[in-house]
């Protein structure tokens, strides 16, 4: 088809009218017969051993119906690619807030009251809150039993408390600084930062009769979630089911089991069905933030404005666990030379444990740290060699045929288009008006995902059309998703639906994360309704007896091209179909995933590639800036967003303005705070997301270059707009009045001190 | 595959730990958050013209949030083949319990209260209670409406309160009574009946923020409920979901919507959930029973024993709304020549209306009743002629070759043997010792169902097993779907799961009645199964270095034939297809359903086949009667099945001895006893279920002979197992005491009656 008319198309979301009416239920909205309320006992200590747990007083408490600890679980170690983490605490408690026994009662205050009624016995141990404390040598260890992974490591054994380490190396740094006319040296700050979704974490647990344990759970990941529980809980995995519920807000909070495995077990305790819900103060206690980091960059450049040599060091502090840690010191090695080409790098990450929460996904994981720190410095540099930002950024820019550091080659680049295109629309060489006025410009780079998808069609009896697919709509991608399907099919928008998802009858999906749901299931559709598309034409070919290449689909009604008044509902080709085999057409087919080649020699430690494809947004931030108070004012943030097709424009630019805004968050005001490993937030300290007053016109320009790999050429677009907006109103406060602060968020205060050290 | 190590194994119904538990959850058990109960308001009088409804006061009280009536429905009409019934009562009422309007309210005891305050005017009409007199022609008529039906049944002009006519002709019966040496002429009687489920009638609907109506009820028929539904509703069919609940017994009572409508409307309407249960007493009055019948045979036989003739007249009491009456009278002519040679045949059977609740459909809906008077006769001529009922029976039953009067080819008949097979099994040569002590046989036909089916299954990447399907487990099918499924892959039966069925997400079936899921659904299982089967030999064939055809599957292992130690788990390859692909393994397939031929000159009016192909049950039943009370006490009840296999013996022989025990209650206590239109039952009269008590030894003999054109050659067995029951016990009372009871059921009063008639 030549044409497309709902490709492109700016539908509301199908998800809206409950939204809107408040009528979407979430987990914690669930109540089913007899249900009990589960609650978790938290560890008051940042670090201590277990000696005793005794839960004798609050199992004999009326109302009780069941109480866990670590020993109803197996004792394994759980963890993304490091295994060091117990479901409840075992022996050891390693953060405030460690989850150390669990509840079931009739209702959340007798919960309560038991969980006052156990009683458990540490032995304090010393507590490490500095990464870089920690990672002395001779530094207490957090994790004694991490001398194992010394041997796959063994760079670890020179420092204390690591959890992982990344590196990527190309060409030779010594060199390449040795041949740079000007070296430049900074070293940023980024916080600890949450997701703070609307949703707290909640989950409901059932044990059927025959054993099986059901899960409502809101997770874009329902199927690593169900293999998770089927782990933990020591059965089959077609004895777990996840139903996958909606998702108020993910953002990487959602990525992995948390109450669910406890909840499970206090079901077949207690053999009740059992809820559980994360307060806002446990979310903060106990959620998975982005990690805070401390990143030294090191950059040799040309007069010119050639990067010749890169070398950094970054340190996260992945808390007491690993979490999602080594992937994102991973990630953190492959952002930090940015889209850029530079001939020699040697760069590291260090995924390092404290006695703090643990933390892991969070939007773009491992990507706003090391953008925040390459795209300052790229305007320290701009400014050291009196070059235009934009025009330092064209002459090192990635093109086609350009090769990562990491081996990774790129293909079909629009960065330096997109640098033009954001200079053009914010004028960008009539710098702004008005005094303690500027303009920052930063770039990121990010990659659309390459994990598996799969999905199954069937088009019934009356034309209609329901997918079964294990990708969950944390982002809209469900009404997009429909678009492709109803695209191909021909059919109106309101014949396409997707049905709930729960593991047994979805089929496969690895997540809806990481930038990839429209790009990999929607490819997985398009295909899927190309097959049933031939099917019906087929039959309609007989029916209308015309040739099957003159025949086309629009709007349900399927028409001889020549002459469309000769035509048949599409309806009566599929009832047609019916008849003759019974059952609905259905077509499957699914997406293996995949990555980009990477050079074997460059990536080092815990270090992989994950790239289908590279993206490329740009942001230009507009500031004013009060040198009195520090205070900022966002006049205008544009965003030049590399998104191949823009299949739902509705879609695509809510999920770009949500990541500026996060990104806006991150910039000026957000941070955890951690005080002796007892995180304020939010009950004490307010956690300062954006609201709608704080929120400047939002620019959003869709690139629409068509050269994306997913269908209609559209590229992933989800995580990348959170990116590059830290620096750009960095380099804007710069702009405007000439301080550079290195340490996210920049306050207030921060600017307020910067001037007055400049002043000096 | 040669050998079959799961395919006629007793293995436990899955389902049968949360029924054993009582843990299983029905409709009625749902429980959602703010959930309303409706209630109906029935009518009162058995006829009477609806001047006025004032829901006013109603409407007005307290914690009532929706009332109907029949204006807040399309004004259409339903009914299967013939359209006369609306979802309430709109102009008039024409049963004692017919809806007139419902109410949802915030609890049970409101919306009681609220029905009390509607107004209802009525005009009484003369209600008819007896179909004979119905029928005169100058009876007052039910339906005025109905003379435009007389178009295609120009001969109900001549009858009143005729809802449909069939019959079936052949050869001619004038000359074949001409030539019979003896006619033989009776009139049996048959009551109304009922299903008497254990779960009553329940739904719960719900309004999707979308406007989509979701409905939770149980019905073997999901699709056919939903479609109906939509077009009650006036939505497109994919604005309405059915989720298919557990059945607590049907037996053809749910195979029609009744309070799912209402239900829907008034959730609507009151735009919050909304329950609905009908009590016992509900049950009764506007349930749907088996309808009574009068039937008047005539039978002309030469001396020898041939049948050369038969006419029938039966008249079935279709009461105030057509409900499935022309199917049950279209199916009694094809029954009423049994399973007999008979050249010479012209049958008839009228539905009519009467002031009394509608019937239905119930297990072999009619098929007990002609073969109550048919079998009786074949005594009575048995008795006339002086030949051994077996004898005259062996000498017309039909064989492979013979065409039934309808032009229905029969192939791979078992009659002859099975007779003889009953003759053996219970000793029929030396007959039971004892006074008063009889033996009787009579045999049955019926036909094993040809209707759509689908389903879609797919094994994931740990190499389970999960099954989508449509098609509702009323009666064990699912167990047996596994068996086929699991044996066709090779797989334990752990491995296969049957997923929870609504019409968005399962592919097409049916319905669950009509003694089909098993022949149909397991013949496409076992095909998806082969397919999947093909798939992961294929890919095991290249891990194993070996041709595909020397590997085998057994216990989830595949393995060289030839060196069995040379082996992989099975989901090793499902997991190599995983990667692959990125998706689960699926299959689909469908069953077209289909009829056997029959001869257009034979049918007449609303008359019409069903077979794909014949079974015919054999039953022997030993009784002794107390001659002074009348009191029937059955020694032994054996049924000869006609199976072809038995895919799982427990399951197969448990639908046997529930199809009897349901005969034994026909033939000796069940009756629905109505009284100027208002049915007396369960609450004033008792409903003489058979208990364990009255359950008598059951032989069960599983016939396999492989021959039938399921899965393994199967048959379908649901509906047979009632048909033969009550003759052969009318036939042994004979037997034991000389006495024919013609009418059902056959009471201690009615035999003690005719025993003093008898000594006259």
């Amino acid at each position: 088809m030549a044409k497309s008319s709902l490709i492109g198309k700016a539908i509301p979301r199908v998800d809206a009218p409950g939204k809107v009416l408040g009528k979407t239920e979430y987990v914690m909205d669930l109540k089913l017969p007899g249900m009990l309320e589960g609650r978790i006992l938290r560890s008051p200590l940042p670090h201590a051993e277990i000696l005793s747990i005794d839960t004798g007083r609050a199992e004999k408490l009326p109302g009780v119906k069941a109480v866990v600890t670590a020993v109803d679980f197996p004792d394994l170690r759980y963890g993304h690619l490091v295994e060091d983490q117990t479901i409840l605490a075992r022996d050891r408690v390693r953060y405030v807030g460690e989850r150390v026994a669990a509840v079931a009662a009739v209702d959340l205050e007798t919960a309560e009251e038991a969980l006052d009624l156990i009683r458990v016995e540490y032995r304090e141990l010393t507590p490490i809150f500095d990464p870089l404390e920690a990672l002395k040598p001779d530094a207490p260890r957090i994790h004694p039993e991490i001398d194992r992974y010394g041997v796959v490591f063994a760079s670890i054994i020179k420092y204390g408390n690591v959890c992982s380490i990344s590196s990527v190396k190309r060409g030779n740094v010594d060199e390449g600084f040795a041949q740079a006319d000007l070296i430049f040296e900074d070293t940023f700050t980024t916080p600890m930062v949450h997701q703070s979704c609307t949703e707290p974490h909640a989950v409901v647990a059932q044990v059927e009769p025959s054993g099986k344990v059901v899960v409502w759970t809101a997770t874009p990941a329902a199927f690593k979630f169900r293999d998770g529980l089927a782990e933990i809980l020591g059965m089959p995995t077609n004895m777990v089911k996840v139903i996958a519920c909606t998702v108020g807000g993910s953002f990487g909070a959602k990525n992995d089991l948390r109450l669910d495995p406890i909840c499970a077990r206090l079901a077949q305790k207690s053999r009740r069905i059992v809820r559980m819900t994360m307060d806002r103060e446990e979310e903060f206690a106990d959620g998975n933030p982005r990690h805070s980091s401390i990143i030294q960059l090191k950059t040799g450049v040309m007069r010119d404005g050639r990067i010749v040599a890169r070398w950094a060091r970054m340190v996260f502090d992945t808390g007491a666990y690993t979490e999602f840690g080594p992937a994102v010191a991973s990630e953190a090695t492959k952002q930090i030379s940015g889209p850029y080409r530079i001939p020699n790098v040697e760069v590291e990450a260090l995924a390092v444990y404290t006695n703090k929460v643990s933390c892991a996904c969070f939007r773009a994981h491992g990507g706003p740290e090391p953008t925040f720190a390459y795209e300052s410095q790229m305007d320290i540099i701009a400014a050291g060699l009196g070059i235009d930002p934009i025009e330092l950024r064209l002459k090192n820019a990635v093109a086609d045929g350009d090769i990562a550091p990491t081996g990774e080659p790129y293909r079909k680049v629009s960065l330096q288009a997109n640098l033009r295109r954001a200079a053009a629309h914010v004028n960008w060489d009539s710098k702004p008006q008005g005094k303690n006025r500027g303009l920052g410009i930063a770039v990121g780079q990010w990659h659309t995902g390459g994990r598996a998808a799969s999905a199954i069609v069937k088009m019934d009896e009356h034309g209609k059309v329901f997918i079964s697919t294990g990708c969950v709509d944390v982002t809209g991608s469900h009404t997009s998703l429909i678009q492709i399907t109803a695209e191909e099919l021909g059919v109106p928008l309101a014949d396409v639906q997707i049905v709930p998802i729960d593991t047994d009858s979805a089929p496969f999906d690895a997540s809806s994360s990481g930038t990839r749901s429209t790009h990999n299931v929607g490819g997985v559709l398009r295909r899927c309704a190309g097959q049933i598309r031939e099917q019906v034409l087929t039959l309609a070919a007989e029916i209308l007896e015309a040739r099957r290449d003159d025949l086309d689909i629009e709007d349900g009604r399927i028409f001889v091209k020549g002459t469309p008044e000769r035509g048949i509902p599409l309806a009566r080709a599929s009832r047609q179909a019916f008849r003759a085999s019974g059952g609905p057409i259905v077509a499957s087919g699914a997406y293996p995933g995949g990555a980009l080649p990477t050079d074997p020699q460059a990536l080092r430690g815990l270090c992989f590639g994950t790239a289908v494809e590279f993206i490329h947004p740009v942001q230009v931030a507009e500031v004013e800036v009060d040198p009195e108070t520090g205070q900022v004012t966002l006049h205008r943030l544009t965003a030049i967003e590399d998104v191949g097709k823009a299949i739902n424009p509705i879609c695509a630019t809510g999920q770009i303005e949500g990541g500026v805004v996060q990104g806006i968050g991150y910039a000026l005001s957000e941070e955890i705070v951690c005080q002796n490993g007892v995180i304020l937030n939010p009950c004490g300290v307010p956690y300062l997301q954006p609201t709608a007053r704080d929120v400047p016109q939002i620019d959003t320009v869709l690139v629409e270059d068509g050269q994306g790999s997913g269908p209609h050429g559209a590229k992933g677009i989800g995580e990348a707009p959170i990116i590059p907006t830290a620096p750009a109103i960095a380099n804007a406060i710069y702009d405007a009045i000439g301080v550079r602060i290195k340490s996210l968020p920049i306050t207030a205060e921060k600017i307020v001190a910067a001037i007055r050290e400049s002043a000096k």
